[in-house]
């Protein structure tokens, strides 16, 4: 055991002193690499904001056990060194403001034997109330079904009621699904979902920010809530209460610019107010079935290409800085990242971080000869 | 018996001649009166267009026994003659289109007491599915019977499922409610409903711009939709199929500038199909609630005037001429309909036509000096 190699152990060391995201330190690492950057931790060699936010547990280092622990509970921990690192979803959160809370994961510790890019590729969210009526455990176990009989990933929050109906009806039908936990892989949490999240590990992943033994928190459960948005195309709510969690994970995927989409439901029932409130609000729009969910989320190139009015909804959609750079390209031809950054004002390092992001949308394309609309 | 005037004899006689709207004969009546423009289809000195329309049945001639049959029936023949004529709520129809099957009504049969104007001063339509469910009727009788209790006229088309169930609540609150049918009032249709209909026109109206002895038909089902929209603040769907008689009611009050608003159902439903498809393809509003319902229909001034927000998404939804009007008045100050009609382009015929219907929407006023922006 604890052969792991120092860059690694670098890793998990860091995941485990500012427990979350940490933009600071993120670019810190990807400045000088996660050792130098856990040696600067460790000594305290560093601007008072990163000492401020890593002093507390600076001391601590349970590296080599956190590895030791996920490796024989068959998981690992995932870094932006890997290749299976999910580069191209985490994109998005570059897209957002610069608030701590607004960043992608440090790294990802994962159960599961298959790669995490592969799983979330093409993947859904589905949440909603842990108070699910029959109603709403019903039509979850349908749409995840649906969707994961057509290759669908189901993301989802392992919780009570509908979370746990949506990993079990992907499970059911063979499909694949990731449940993002707000506290260490290692805790069954809800414990009632012990086994549960065995059989999510045993063909899909149980996915944490935390290494092995965080409790969850809940200010742990909100940023839980932004990697389910952040690894899935689109996040469906399926009942919910007005002040809900499912909101809020609502609420990132239209931050992260994914679409949101909520079911509706009997307006007798209290488990849907969520729902229509946010239908009605125009925060979410209306699904009634799996067509409509991949309507709305599955890739632009199957409907938009063809469709001038739903491109034309979802050019709408495009604001501040990535209008800019969209705007920023020819008609006809295409243009370097530099011209397009001093065409649009928009600063290179942005331009850079956009542009992926604007290609994975279907906005852009990319060759030899640099970036083009589509 | 038969001592009716002879204008209402005229007004009759035309009814029956056309069994509906016909713009050129509303428009031959204003220009010379019902008397002589009966007289012209009478001795079909005509425009080839009317005497094509009216020529069938120019030759029947049962004005007096139809106005006989209603009275007996407690009813009367409310004409453009009349105070109670509903005339501002019927103005919208001047708005749209001038195909034959555009138009407002040429007169109307009515069973009640009431004054038409009053009734439909503050009105909402409910319709629905005649193969409605449990939850169909439950929620419609919970809608009409709130929105009944606060002094709104529930207008429906009188069929099995919704529209029975909103005039049932409506009578069952001791409210107010209108039946519009796509045949005469002597009529009960559908036969099942007669003792409602008489209940209907015991405290609200049963209406219809067909005289006594009509029988429905499928085109006048299509008809009776639009006065349904057309003598409404706003039409809720509360069950539907996808093609359903409702989807057309919804579709005139579209076209008639008021708000469509649906209620949505279980996803597991077939009936709530159309609500779901209105709400998602944008035709319709989501509405859980009475509530929900005024906030959409009801008078601007309690919304719309303390909410800048509210305001400006009302005036997105003028276009073409009332766009044109609206605009072409000044920012303070009022001005006089021919300054608005030079200022605006629109001919101002047009202009005094659309004015009445911009004040009733709450965007202009009117006082000695002309009118204003509000």
């Amino acid at each position: 055991m604890s052969a792991h190699d120092r860059r690694l152990l670098a890793w998990a060391y860091l995941s485990k002193v500012v427990l979350g995201s940490c933009p600071p330190l993120a670019q810190l690492i990807s400045a000088v690499g996660p050792e130098d950057a856990a040696r600067a931790v460790r000594e305290r060699d560093l601007s008072s904001f990163l000492d401020r936010r890593t002093s507390a547990r600076a001391h601590l280092d349970t590296a080599a056990r956190d590895l030791d622990l996920v490796e024989a509970l068959g998981g690992r921990l995932v870094t932006p060194d890997d290749e299976e690192w999910p580069r191209w979803r985490l994109l998005a959160f570059d897209g957002l403001g610069a608030g701590r809370d607004d960043a992608g994961p440090l790294a990802l510790w994962v159960l599961g034997q298959r790669r995490i890019d592969d799983l979330t590729a093409r993947a859904i969210g589905i949440v909603g109330t842990r108070a699910a009526t029959g109603y709403g455990e019903h039509v979850t176990a349908e749409l995840a079904g649906d969707l994961a009989v057509e290759g669908w990933t189901i993301v989802s929050g392992a919780a009570f009621g509908i979370d746990g109906a949506a990993h079990r009806a992907a499970l059911g039908v063979g499909g694949l699904t990731v449940a993002v936990l707000a506290c260490g892989v290692d805790r069954a949490y809800p414990a009632g979902h012990g086994r549960l999240l065995q059989q999510i590990a045993g063909t899909g992943a149980v996915i944490s920010e935390y290494p092995p033994g965080t409790t969850p928190a809940r200010y742990r459960f909100l940023a839980r809530n932004r990697l389910v948005a952040g690894l899935s195309d689109g996040v469906v709510v399926v009942e919910a209460g007005w002040r809900s969690g499912a909101r809020n994970t609502a609420s990132w995927a239209r931050r992260l610019g994914r679409p949101v989409l909520a079911v509706p439901g009997p307006v007798t029932s209290a488990a849907s107010t969520g729902c229509h409130r946010m239908i009605r609000e125009g925060e979410a729009r209306l699904v009634a079935s799996a067509k409509d969910v991949v309507e709305e989320a599955g890739p632009m190139g199957v409907d938009g290409e063809q469709d001038g009015v739903s491109l034309a909804r979802d050019l709408d959609a495009l604001s501040g800085e990535s209008l800019q750079v969209y705007d920023a390209l020819p008609g006809s031809g295409s243009r370097g990242t530099r011209e397009l950054s001093v065409e649009s004002g928009v600063p290179i390092a942005r331009v850079r971080a956009l542009l992926p992001v604007l290609e994975l949308d279907g906005f852009v394309g990319s060759d030899e000869t640099g970036w083009f609309r589509r």
